[in-house]
């Protein structure tokens, strides 16, 4: 398999990127092609000391502040657009970009295409606690139909038993309470509907303070819900490690106890640090297209790949077009 | 003013109430009156001895699995449906609960009444970080029309500028972007309407992961994402908690740093707290209505009665009539 990587994408490229695809090669042992400027990339890899990297030229990029949809039309020897157009209907490569999630998103549902059958593809996000969760949508459609949700269902539902040992996941629906009766009139239907659904093991609603716990393995919802609990969580997070820093500089005590225990910290942290397990892959569209984190540094870009080479041997996009 | 709480209400009901309810007549001079079992709440307060607090004697509870409608409707000598009935018109009382949520909004709406022109109430959460902000509605209502929207903004407004110095408050939709054209249909529509009126300040749309940042004063959704974002953001706290949790225990290093960082980390925690704050108003009900946290201890009931003297002292409850 090859990893196609978009080296012009994300707040750090393309260096941190070029980076990221070196140690790739050297520790994941991975083949990769790096899209961009060819002179630029070209003198990287070279100081680098990295031969086994080829690349494929581009001219333009995607900015993060271009309209996605008009961008990736007009600029088609952009790395997106070659990247996403590459690895369409092809069940061994993989493609990743740290740009513009709704332009790479534009880019994949226009150059890699939809699964035949998929209604929506969604970007699907992941946990990585005592075992992966995976929540989608988490963006990509702000309205959604109830059949959407089964849909999502599948599709998570073939992410997770194609990169775990877990044959059948259970799915869980968003919800803003446990019981049946919970929830918007498209929440009801999306229940009713997931409720008689065989091919899934539907274990009901799930509220979202409940999430983490790993009650279910595949979290089902619109890109709206999804993306607000994304954030939220992101953004407690945030608001707990700088509590925690504030905490550590109060007075020297406290900064001896933080020498002792923040190495520690440090590593759960990482738990649930988007950097560490490299990006969110798009499920439904008709090639592996993972969208790393917009300010990936070299080992979320490494981790990223660790991840696409998952994904392609544990056959997602396969599990996934048979499921529909 | 007095301040009516719901004795039966919460998991920690009678006795973590009534002792709640005693720390506010002698910490706070608040003038208190329980409503639940008689004999009970007699004994304790004599056990206690508190004879500063008046009982209103209800022979009936609501339970946290009864269908709330149903139950408020059947009730009428419930603590919950008595106190509703009480703050009804009122601008100078307040009712706490810890009970039910769905059964509180359900009495409140039933026994206190909707403010004249109010559409929908709402349920406001508080976070309190370097100042207050409000987020509102938090499930109250899963399924929203556009113009309930600019009813949120103005209720949260109007609690903001009473409970705080800030006479004109920000107010942020809560959106999966910043730009305007983000969101749902739904979300698309409230912005328009919102950005037209000129009794706000809208300042736009707010990512999730930005509301803990203070940049607005007032976040306005609708019930379901609202609901989503207060508990991803919950769900994330703990995660984090039990993961310093486990550090700490790690080793005697670590053990010996978390006792020197530990009394800093559970301060700067307790910011983060609903307990601390004591309880989400329901804004657009004719009354001052608080839902304590259904876990309250009488510290986190202390609390409530100490916030709803503050919004019967800012007259929140006028402001929101006046300005509808």
């Amino acid at each position: 398999m090859t990893v196609f990587i978009d080296a012009m994408g994300g707040d750090n490229a393309p260096f941190e990127i070029i980076r990221g695809a070196v140690s790739a090669v050297r520790e994941l042992g991975a083949k990769i092609t790096l899209i961009g400027e060819e002179k630029l990339i070209g003198e990287e890899l070279k100081k680098q000391g990295e031969q086994g990297i080829d690349i494929i030229p581009s001219t333009q990029t995607i900015d993060m502040h271009e309209d996605p949809v008009m961008a990736v039309r007009k600029k088609k020897d952009s790395s997106m657009v070659i990247g996403a157009g590459l690895v369409k209907g092809s069940f061994s490569d993989a493609f990743i970009s740290a740009g513009s999630t709704g332009a790479l998103l534009a880019t994949a549902l226009l150059y890699t295409g939809r699964i035949k059958g998929i209604q929506r593809p969604a970007i699907c996000t992941m946990f990585h606690l005592d075992k992966p969760i995976a929540v989608l949508d988490n963006g990509a459609n702000a309205d959604c139909k109830p059949e959407y949700f089964v849909q999502f269902a599948k599709m998570g539902s073939a992410y997770i038993s194609g990169v775990s040992d877990n044959p059948r996941p259970k799915v869980g629906l968003l919800n803003i309470g446990a019981e049946e009766s919970k929830g918007s009139a498209l929440y009801k239907e999306a229940h009713e509907l997931l409720k008689n659904d065989d091919s899934i093991d539907f274990i009901g609603n799930v509220e979202a303070s409940a999430v983490f716990s790993g009650i279910a393995d595949v979290i089902v919802c619109d890109g709206f819900a999804g993306n607000i609990f994304l954030k939220a969580s992101e953004g407690a997070f945030k608001l707990m490690m700088n509590m925690l820093k504030d905490s550590f500089y109060a007075n020297p005590l406290t900064k001896l106890g933080a020498l002792l225990v923040k190495k520690q910290i440090y590593a759960k942290k990482d738990m649930v640090d988007p950097k560490t397990y490299g990006g969110s892959p798009f499920l439904g569209v008709n090639g592996t297209v993972l969208k790393a984190h917009g300010n990936s540094d070299a080992l979320a870009v490494k981790n990223a790949v660790k991840q696409a080479i998952t994904i392609t041997e544990g056959k997602v996009l396969e599990k996934i077009t048979q499921f529909i």
